[in-house]
């Protein structure tokens, strides 16, 4: 039958079969391969492009178009003002050590984390309770990745200590990663040499804009400075109302120290970024309340502090009444990012959301969650979602002497009283003269209280002040008085917050693949991408039974047919057997596959199909292998509804006849 | 009555007007605007980042879908070696001059170009042929594009030179750039100052990849290394088989030296490339019967050589059959980039294609044309064209050592018959020791001639054969004798030779905003891009008559109709009148509005709606203004079918009653 149970966890994670398919079937590879490679760059081939490129079509539906957020695309090249008012220049920056011998140059957290990992691996092995220890092939696969844990048992009270030292691995200083390498004992693990003290380095690629050499530039690490630099005009082209939010999604780059983990920490990456702005005073969104019960797995701050990583299960309603997650809009867009990852596949027991703690946020941002996905290298950032308060749009406004601000009309005018000193300026003049401005500027300065005493003083006849540099001047009545006046603010000013939720999509995109993939349970070598049909590179792979040319007027008519549809369609007919033709497209992660056999057809004895009818194919499902029948028309109207996720399968087997006829070797 | 006919040329196309429409809407910015600005640099904003995504849309679907291309995803950052491979280090270079006096940097060839334009424009004036010179404000804005043009007649033969050169330009080498300052007196047109002699100055910017600054990388002047350094794993991925063709969307960087012309010259620009990989031997396309009558203006080499630059319409069956395009996939090409820059709305008769001459084109290239679009900067290449031969995938072979090539079984083996030589290798080795490999080096070094004598001399009994150092050495037939015998080659194995259609995509939308503007012949002030609806950023724009909140339920009811039809809308709910929000979406191209206005219709007294039926709304077409009413549900199949294309704005009134009662002041 169509419908039989699929048990995808029937063989472990294997991480080099994953990888193997990943590179046989060319989702990607690292980049300038035949020129030896460089880390930290990859190159996407058809599956992986169209894979990013549906994962990118369906977060524009979730976010851009369900939201009516205002696309801008942005320069990657920045002259370098931008980002040292922006702080990158300064301050992004990782902590680096170099191997004292060899100077190879290693990212100072993530030696101290892969030599502590290790070690813990090995005291585990030592108590006999690690897992069997990977096989070789792997363990030379991982050498680069991993410090090797060798069995040595370690004292309760070491484990202890590295485990609260990793759980607060992102909140140490460069020269405290220095001290945890001294006190530790970290060595380069690869050579087994001492390391220099942490460094920083700029993680930005400096280049230089014109021909003169004389404009310094950057390559963005982020987009974001391109949606605030465009603030005004976004603003306005929003007929001046708050809130909304810009999107930008692009290429950024960052130059990491040793990048490994395959797509995980590249150098050059797409993102997908949301500027949210809204108001600082009132933070509510207005569609809250429709994510208001999805539940989200949260590792707050406090957690972290304490040395664990326990999660808890909570609505993200209740996390934001409890306060914490600080405002609703920032609780609204965690709900919202937890939705499109699940929406694309991402399975939602690997997935959480970890707050900052107080050293590793940015010091303007309020608070900052990451959504982290599991996956064979750990727990990854793939989402980062931060409320950068008014930091940015201040320091540009600041800088460029352009107002980065929102002016509202006030329903209610605020009237507020107070007292002013009126100056009879002519008289004013001619008593001090040059110093007139001087001693008006003092009054000025003067707050209620001064003003109230100045007030008493001039209707007693006379009083005198005294500059900063000691002179004293005296006032009368005449020069000046002290009034209550009434005034009336009908405009508000202010600087919108921001709220930014910003997406790593070639990590989603390989946390996923990593999700998707498993084997049958009763042939390991078969790998299957279980990708969801929205993302799938490929929806349906048409199969000619053979490569005759008879078949081709059929396939031209369910291609186009399909292409009418909006259904994303391949054609294999290649000489390899039709079970080759459909495991190939099990490893792309295919999701349907039509047989066409319309002149040789073997029709289920069960199923009163009339005998004259011959236009008919055979629809597969990619993880149960399941396949039913029908006509062409009605195939194409099944598979239709499959792809845009209006029926399921189970749906698909209710409404057509099952095939089990023997079409070909499989 | 809604059809009245539109005159869209009844105002000459102004450029202040225009791209002050262009800032006001925020099409697209200078990039760091409030940071000054960085020449070369700009942002798009949502209409222009819009109009740009739907124009790669259409082109995936018009290239990539249609003929299932391979579509990849390259990273911009490349070390340099491989930029040393293909050229771009050596070569990639504008030549440039400076100023003598203010070290300001031109290019030399617009250099020349602008100078001897604003004379031959001055020579007109003072003939009495020039048009009305332009407005005080459009001078001083030109002034930067282009030497002020000023009255003095030209002599008739200089005239002639002048035109020539001009006609030749591209043709020129640095030296001959210097050599035509000097003879026509060329100068800095804003200082009048002498220029130097041109400098080569190299294109691509460049960064160093890595902590250690050993890397020197370059970002990408083009996609198309990224497509040819992947070319096993594509045609691997390909099953072997060729013609195939890869596809790339992205982000590409030229260093230029002084970008003025706003979008036309770019120093970061988005590209969309096609590397067809064809058979050196048979460049047929087999789908070239399909554009044969597609008719194109044609500039071939010669023309231009002769110094004219006027244009020969002409079938591309024709234009191929004569030799004029090298081959039919080329030619192939050619017709498909017509049709689909005709599809997203540039005006046929201002597009032609012009042929590259000698010096103009890369040294390794067979043939190259450039779709030329005519726009207010003069005719600017938006696309190229080129038959790049076996140049890219043979240097990168050579220089990585990794075969770039085709293996193919012949469908008949090629037999060969050939005289060898045998040796007996116990006896050949025994005889002569450690000379033995350099012996028979030497006879297996021999042609057909010399073997032919060899075998002759051994059937006399010995012979004897001198090394290059002089020694002699007896061969005897117990050592080697030569026989004749068969070859079978079966399979052949070739370098393919890549057609490259090459498309920037920045210069196309610049094009085909200028070709879309026009004003409304009543009113100069009212802009309207006709952006036909497959690209315009927003297809239907929903006005409720007011802000008033009864609106809210039916305008969020249309726009989820929308949403499921696939139609990208926005709602205009502001406080500005119907004909403000209109004129708005007229000069963002929005296409259509639908009017909901339920609760206070006016129908039409010509057409007998029922009395009861409230549930309707008007349905507005941008280039007519004509209005129609209908149900909400009809009126939203209808407009459905207008953007998809299935039906033109003449059927939409013969199915619905037009619309002419009055809604509010416009």
């Amino acid at each position: 039958m169509a419908n039989i149970q699929v048990n995808k966890t029937a063989h472990p994670f294997d991480k080099t079969r994953f990888e193997a398919l990943l590179n046989r079937r060319f989702f990607y590879a690292p980049a300038f391969e035949i020129y030896g490679g460089v880390a930290g760059l990859y190159d996407y081939g058809p599956p992986g492009s169209s894979l990013q490129s549906n994962i990118i079509a369906e977060w524009r539906k979730h976010f851009i178009v369900e939201e009516h957020m205002l696309e801008v695309d942005t320069t990657i090249m920045t002259p370098a003002p931008v980002f040292e008012t922006s702080g990158h220049v300064a301050r992004f920056a990782d902590w680096m050590v170099k191997d004292l011998k060899t100077g190879e140059v290693l990212r100072a957290d993530h030696l101290v984390k892969n030599v502590l990992e290790a070690r813990l691996d090995g005291d585990k092995e030592a108590r006999g309770l690690a897992t069997a220890p990977p096989k070789e092939d792997d363990k030379k696969k991982k050498k680069k990745d991993k410090a090797k844990p060798t069995a040595v048992k370690l004292s309760d009270e070491v484990v202890t200590e590295y485990e609260t030292i990793l759980a607060k691995l992102d909140n140490y200083s460069g020269p405290e990663l220095g001290e945890l390498c001294r006190k530790h004992n970290i060595r380069n693990p690869d050579t087994d040499n001492e390391v220099s003290e942490p460094q920083q380095f700029n993680l930005m690629f400096a280049s230089s804009i014109g021909p003169t050499g004389q404009h310094p530039g950057f390559l963005r690490p982020e987009t974001a400075q391109g949606h605030f630099l465009n603030f005004s005009r976004l603003l306005e082209f929003n007929n001046d109302r708050i809130p909304f939010a810009s999107a930008q999604i692009g290429r950024s780059f960052r130059n990491e120290i040793s990048p490994r983990a395959g797509l995980l920490r590249v150098r050059e990456f797409t993102m997908a970024e949301i500027e949210h702005y809204v108001d600082p005073e009132d933070k509510r969104h207005e569609r809250f309340s429709e994510v208001r019960d999805v539940e989200l797995d949260l590792l707050d701050r406090d957690t972290q502090a304490s040395g664990s990583t326990k999660v808890t299960r909570m609505k993200i309603g209740d996390a934001v009444d409890k306060g914490i997650v600080a405002n609703e809009t920032l609780g609204y867009f965690l709900a919202r990012i937890h939705l499109f990852l699940v929406k694309i596949g991402i399975n939602p027991t690997r997935l959480r959301f970890r707050q900052h703690m107080a050293n590793e946020m940015a010091h303007y941002a309020t608070d900052c969650w990451d959504a982290e996905i599991q996956n064979s290298y750990g727990w990854t950032e793939c989402v980062g979602c931060a409320d950068r308060a008014a930091y940015d749009l201040s320091v540009h406004s600041a800088k460029t002497g352009h107002p980065l601000v929102v002016r509202q009309a006030l329903k209610e005018p605020i009237i507020t009283e107070k007292l002013v000193a009126e100056f009879d300026k002519k008289t004013f003049g001619k008593t001090f003269r040059k110093d007139a401005a001087l001693i008006q500027n003092i009054v000025e300065g003067m707050d209620e209280a001064m003003l109230t005493k100045l007030q008493g003083e001039l209707a007693q006849g006379s009083t005198t002040i005294t500059s900063s540099d000691g002179r004293e001047f005296k006032l009368t009545p005449d020069l000046l008085t002290i009034e209550r006046k009434t005034f009336k603010q009908s405009i508000r000013e202010f600087t919108p917050n921001v709220i930014e939720p910003s997406f790593g999509l070639g990590r989603i995109l390989y946390a996923l693949l990593e999700h998707s993939f498993w084997s049958r349970e009763q042939d390991v070598e078969r790998g299957v991408l279980s990708l969801p049909a929205v993302v799938a590179p490929t929806k349906v792979l048409i199969v000619p039974l053979s490569a005759k040319p008879e078949f081709d007027p059929l396939v031209r008519e369910v291609s186009a047919k399909l292409r009418k549809a909006g259904i994303f369609s391949r054609v294999d007919d290649s000489n390899a057997t039709i079970g080759k033709r459909y495991a190939r497209n099990d490893e792309l992660g295919t999701p349907f596959g039509l047989t066409i056999d319309f002149a040789y057809l073997t029709i289920s004895s069960t199923f009163a199909l009339a005998a004259t009818q011959k236009r008919t194919m055979t629809l597969r499902e990619r993880d149960t292998t399941g396949q039913l029948i029908g006509d062409i028309d009605e195939v194409i109207a099944i598979v239709t509804e499959l792809v845009n996720g209006t029926i399921d399968w189970a749906e698909a087997c209710r409404r057509l006849p099952a095939y089990d006829g023997v079409q070909a070797v499989e």
